[in-house]
């Protein structure tokens, strides 16, 4: 095996990101439609498909296919040459600091699109719950009227509760190139970040902690499972869709620890400092509200720097990772916190 | 091989019915808890986690449970000495008729248990949402105020969503013996019948048909989804568990149907025929809310006979199969039709 350092390729982040962003759009157009029931008996009600689509396309920032879609690139290329992995690694190739690349890119691309678009699936059905009248009762999302005041409250808790499913089913198709480990560990990865330990947890410490002051402890505990355990599970889920799985696992997990907590203090920073038009959803919601945020908790300068902070941690992290081309991660990461909405 | 046939033990349908139910009934207060995340990080939130078991537990026929365990026993019971299966057969000793019971037993106690639990956690968080102010609006479920009544309807929305979340988490755990190929084909069963083509499909054409005259076609398929999908799913889930996964398999998706839509026009001759505090829910509420049902299109005694015809269509499949020993599904299948609740 040829282990010579070739230089990288310069990376042009925006082009990278375009051409993801058409990839995941047109695969969510795709999947989630009546004809994605092509290998099942009988199509979707048609109706409920309508407030599927309209809560997943045009719209959003994707940023959890794009993690998805660059952890599964960048651990792909590789850990750097003579690079001794400092943490946990159970397969042997990887701690020798071998990967061959025939083994590391079949299969994998099928898999990081499916995962991208599961993960979104599941933040886009979050948001369409949250927006309810029982929730945050919000009527503006991603600049336009949500899902319940479109469709009815009823379409629209239906169509949250199908696009939980559908996530799932995204990513067991059947009789594909994607091995049933990989299938089965991102169903594990995505389940525990939806679930009560992960998305819902956090969103049931959120609706409790209405009205109170938190310690800066439980904040942190709040946003790591609202917003963090998805964030981070689009980065590891991209790690499993990469071979071998294992490679620098410990250090992207810090990764996405980092800017998923970036990712809550940079939106509670904007929910004061924009406007809605720039949002795209309403502004000033949280003080309205009286929920506990960094902003509140620590005044405005003070969560600037702590995004800073975790900006910080997370490039640490992926040049602890030993991976050859971290460059995607890093420009999201530089997004997650320099982000104007 | 000893292909002698040994008589079956006779069935005690009670008493395994009942042991089944112990074993259900444990699992879930086990997995559906605060404790179960003790390979997480931290613990579930408290009060969501309060709401789910609520939902889940002390309640419930528990019909779709025994349909998995009752499916898998039936598999692994083996097929009839000199059966030839009719059916497509993908597995070379099924084929052949001849099954290793070791094989056929290994893992499958553990999968079967989990994918039991996994599609009632499916079943009991549709009725969470199904009972919300924006659906049905229902009080009373098995007797006890309804998750909205009781926690809240924002804390219903979120239990009714980890729940689901928590379903597939069940059907992937780490590091046992349910092979990556079982998990996956779990996974994809129960998301495509809970999801927009399934369950969620159904409830939405249940809503928009409020006040319409169905035909029977499309009655039957509304109750195909909505009731049916997990009911077959159920069954199909239980195969897979057994090993050789495909023994049987298109009989035992015949059965699925047929008991899936008795269900159904049962349950649509008891809501005109029983009182409430028998059904433990509300009774006369499709008529109240002018659904359509079997027994508004086709009159109770059509209804009946309908009911008995398709009980012994499911009898007819389970003869299909070639199985060894299909009593206990035959069992439920009685059990489905002659119920009064």
């Amino acid at each position: 095996m040829d282990t010579r350092i070739t230089p990288l390729v310069p990376l042009d982040l925006k082009s990278w990101i375009a051409r993801q962003l058409d990839q995941v759009e047109l695969a969510l157009d795709r999947w989630v439609s009546v004809d994605a029931g092509a290998d099942l008996e009988h199509h979707a009600p048609a109706d409920l498909m309508a407030a599927m689509r309209y809560a997943v396309l045009d719209g959003g920032k994707r940023l959890r296919p794009l993690l998805v879609l660059a952890a599964c690139e960048a651990v792909n290329s590789g850990l750097k040459h003579d690079y001794l992995p400092i943490e946990e690694c159970d397969d042997e190739l990887a701690r020798r600091g071998v990967i061959d690349p025939e083994a590391a890119t079949q299969g994998s691309g099928e898999a990081a699109l499916r995962a991208a678009c599961a993960v979104e699936l599941i933040h886009a059905y979050s948001l369409v719950h949250d927006d309810m009248p029982c929730m945050d009762n919000d009527v503006l999302r991603r600049g336009k009227p949500t899902v319940h005041v479109q469709f009815g409250q009823a379409s629209a808790l239906l169509a949250g509760d199908a696009l939980q499913a559908l996530a799932f089913e995204l990513l067991t198709p059947e009789g594909s190139a994607i091995a049933s480990a990989q299938q089965a560990k991102l169903c594990r990865l995505l389940a525990r970040a939806a679930g009560c330990a992960g998305m819902a947890g956090g969103q049931a410490i959120d609706l409790a902690s209405v009205g109170l002051q938190l310690t800066e402890d439980q904040l942190r505990e709040m946003h790591r499972l609202k917003t963090g355990a998805l964030l981070q599970a689009s980065v590891m889920m991209g790690a499993v869709c990469a071979e071998p799985m294992s490679v620098a696992r410990a250090a992207l997990h810090r990764y996405g620890a980092a800017i998923g907590l970036a990712f809550q203090v940079v939106d509670d920073i904007l929910d004061v400092t924009a406007d809605s038009s720039t949002l795209g959803k309403t502004a000033g919601k949280d003080a309205e509200h009286d929920k506990p945020t960094y902003v509140s908790l620590m005044g405005l300068d003070a969560a600037r720097a702590y995004a800073q902070a975790l900006h910080r941690q997370a490039l640490q992290a992926l040049a602890d990772t030993g991976l050859v081309d971290t460059r995607i991660l890093q420009g999201l990461a530089d997004m997650v916190v320099q982000r104007s909405n």
